[in-house]
């Protein structure tokens, strides 16, 4: 029998004496005033007792791990219409790359970079009622916890230095792939990604991914042909221009954050996030990939 | 002795027979409803009588040829500083390509390609006391007539549809060089797009540029060595993708426009303004490039 | 129970029924000329009995589907400093672009595409006694069959059209990541492209990769670490610009090659090859593609 | 009247007090032990004496200046048949960029870049008798001067280390741009590049392009409309990455070489070459750049 404690405990033990703890993101005040020292990991496992270490109670900038929720609610709103507006390749490319949608005339390369992100909102803006208020709903049914919020301070300081976004926005437009007006789509993008949530909150929305599309008390759900096709572009496209190198030493299905938060999960098995806000030059969580790789090696759990 | 009113005159009876005008921009209204049979051509000599013929009088929208005004105006209130901020390379490719752009952060290769030009307009954003008001001035200055204007509409349409060029405009404040913010910027550049003038306007308000710096009137003026450097961008940049088909073909520096407005020159000698609004594929005007060609080939007047 | 036999009969008859089969690649005659009606399917199981339909039992050329082989031998060889020389990531583009190459100064963005490829020949080349014998060896130990070829005429046709592959080759000299003279390396990569092998072949000799790293009679062998990341990496990069498609798709790891052959395997359950000569237009099997999707969708079989 | 020797005097003077003389090529032995304090300079004046300065007097390896030979020579066989297999446009990269030509499917942007220049010598293979001794002839004729040689120890050099021209060439094969089989193209090209010539040499053999085509003993010729037109790509082309630098500082078309030369012409007045083998990080000689600046500044002629 696998001793998760004794693993995550010396996971974490092992990380808090390495002197590089990467580089906290800067570009905003409330994510470089973050306490570089914090790391947690939360472990949920589906056919057994849940293991964790750390800071896995505090809240955390979630980021880019939101676009993994916008995903899928646009694909449990639209089907497979949202192929029509972004694509599922890697896009080989740092995660803010115009020129690859110029080249590709407006289709971003797949819903988990930047442009497809957008693209995402834009869908979830023309098809919910109340777009912010409605998606917030969603993820909190998913994890199953009424206390997650949109942080306002965030989402205003990264529509005041948003303006690659603004400029990926505006070619989109120009293309023809955004339906609504700019300002709109960004303001709810931009709240998306101030999403707070502890290790356990997350761990506990990626359950539905895990568990073939139905999430922890039943109340939202996605098919298992839909599940699986969001499992393979984690997979492929879930870390920027790294997501090569994440399969290679990982082998999970994953997304990470540049609040440096990272969620990797193995189907039908468990859900892991691990937290720690410096970035290794890739944009990705320094400890959190060495935690995951850690982890792997330790449990030889991975889906190859 | 050259007689130039026989050869436009000739060019003039020759192109208008010609069936394929080009295909007229339509991308806002107020371009697309221009009248695709109009033909004018204005010669303007430094040292002796000028010529003219077809619709050299009537008004059309110079568009881009408004870009050799800004980098003139700029170049006399900053000088040499305009270089940091911009290189004077070829482009190479498309006018609206933002991936060189993005690649070379946020240095536009030149300031007659749209990035280029939209620093240009942040650069009289912020050394004019009232940017729009004293820019129309030096333009009407340097044509020597106070007739000249925008066309407010014009402006207003570009504004609701330049997706491209708000995401040139964000992506160059993301490499911080743009010093205003984008709409200011915006409103200026979409403005000095939407300026009036007729052939005739043109090749005197491109005097200038032919006569090493002092203008018809004596009323502005740039350096000469200024106005070598411009020249010397005008032939290795004034036709985006087909500049160096321009210098090969025509041989002069020039500038177009999507107006269908082209402008050549040949320093100490002459100025010339084109007026057809069919565009080739490059964005050029198609009767206007042949118009230029047909010129020199028979007055076998070039730099080279 | 799964009833393999009838799913891989039905897949059989209706993928008979479409009228269109792709094109045959046509570049050497020895492919052109192959009946583009073959069509075959060889499912071998780690625990429980194979099965197959159609034209398993002919041989084809493998193609591209050696470089699994080459990259397999290679870690065998020198473990990971075959990561010096190559990455990990999916390419994002077709399986010859030599921009990216030339941008990443020679190192190939991982050993799935061309110049990846190249280099793991390098390596043999550089690494075995008799490059050409001794890996043929290698893949007839895995496939547990001493009569697998070479076929002379294919791999003579491919260096007298390989124009861009000797590019590529004197690309990564340039680079000085190719450490033996061109000719040698590309006439063994030429070799290794050329091997024929019948699906059953195939899934004999993948079933090392499924079977953490043991041939089906203990012949040769990989580390199961070695084997995670080759599964990792077919999943990521096995289907040049159609990697995440594949992945999305199919969920499967899995290699393909120009001559119409696939290969696809899950973690220790099967190995699955499927050959139809007429390829798509991003250079894999039309038929193959569609048979893989088909499998997986009858038996809900996938990593994720 | 202009005093050109105390001109030529002084930027001599002042050249030789500069302490950074760039770096002088070193990928073959044969350029690398040239003495980086070499300074030449020779001016052709049509109407008028002719002057010069220093080492003017000196053999060294013109290397790109000879594609403006082959240019030449290639226009004066087959005429306007030279622009379907080349463009005339400015290739805004460094010379030896393999993705444009990628990109443009095997058309190089123009004659004066590694690609384009591979072309031309393709066609002077396919056009002439003998071609590497029917070319030095020509060489010969048009500089008036017999002892004009290739210097076959540095053609050899080059040939052992040319991978990246390897590789343009077999990319050019792969779009059918290449006629002839790569080594026998890559043996003229690398000789051609081999020729050494004087400053004096130099000049003389650009008299023809500044004579409107009638070189200075009416041996060869070239149309007046051909003449207009490789000026005219010397000046948007001839600096590789640096062009419209050159353009934009001296204001002539001209052509420069990695073995440090750089000739420049103003049509129907003089032609001059510099030569200093340290080179700027563009590739181009670092005090030829600087000479020619001064001299054009002292003297107030260039083209604008």
């Amino acid at each position: 029998m696998v001793e998760y404690q004794k693993i995550l405990d010396k996971i974490y033990s092992d990380l808090k004496k390495t002197k590089d703890h990467g580089e906290v993101a800067a570009y905003i005040p409330e994510l470089k005033n973050v306490d570089p020292d914090k790391f947690g990991m939360y472990l949920n496992r589906l056919h057994g007792d849940n293991f964790y270490v750390g800071d896995w109670n505090e809240s955390f900038s979630i980021q880019s791990i939101s676009k993994v929720f916008t995903l899928g609610k646009a694909m449990s709103l639209i089907g497979n219409d949202v192929w029509k507006r972004v694509d599922v390749e890697p896009s080989g490319n740092p995660f803010n790359y115009l020129a690859l949608l110029e080249q590709e005339e407006g289709i971003p390369r797949n819903p988990l970079i930047n442009s497809g992100a957008i693209v995402m909102a834009d869908i979830l803006v023309s098809e919910l009622d109340d777009p912010k208020k409605d998606f917030l709903q969603f993820v909190r049914n998913i994890a199953n916890d009424e206390s997650i919020i949109y942080n306002e301070k965030v989402a205003i300081s990264e529509a005041k230095t948003g303006f690659t976004n603004y400029a990926i926005a505006n070619l989109l437009k120009s293309f023809d792939n955004l339906h609504n007006d700019v300002e709109t789509v960004m303001d709810f993008y931009f709240h998306q990604c101030s999403l707070e949530m502890t290790c356990e909150q997350l761990s506990n929305s990626f359950y539905l991914f895990a568990n073939r599309g139905k999430c922890q008390r039943n109340c939202e759900y996605l098919t298992l042909n839909q599940i699986k096709r969001i499992n393979a572009i984690l997979l492929t496209c879930g870390f920027y221009d790294e997501a090569g190198e994440f399969a290679f030493e990982v082998g999970l299905p994953g997304k990470s954050g540049v609040g440096g938060g990272i969620v990797a999960l193995l189907p039908n098995e468990f859900t892991l996030t691990c937290w720690s806000p410096g970035l290794n030059p890739k944009g990705n969580s320094y400890l959190g990939m060495k935690a995951l790789e850690a982890f792997t090696t330790a449990t030889n759990l991975s889906i190859f």
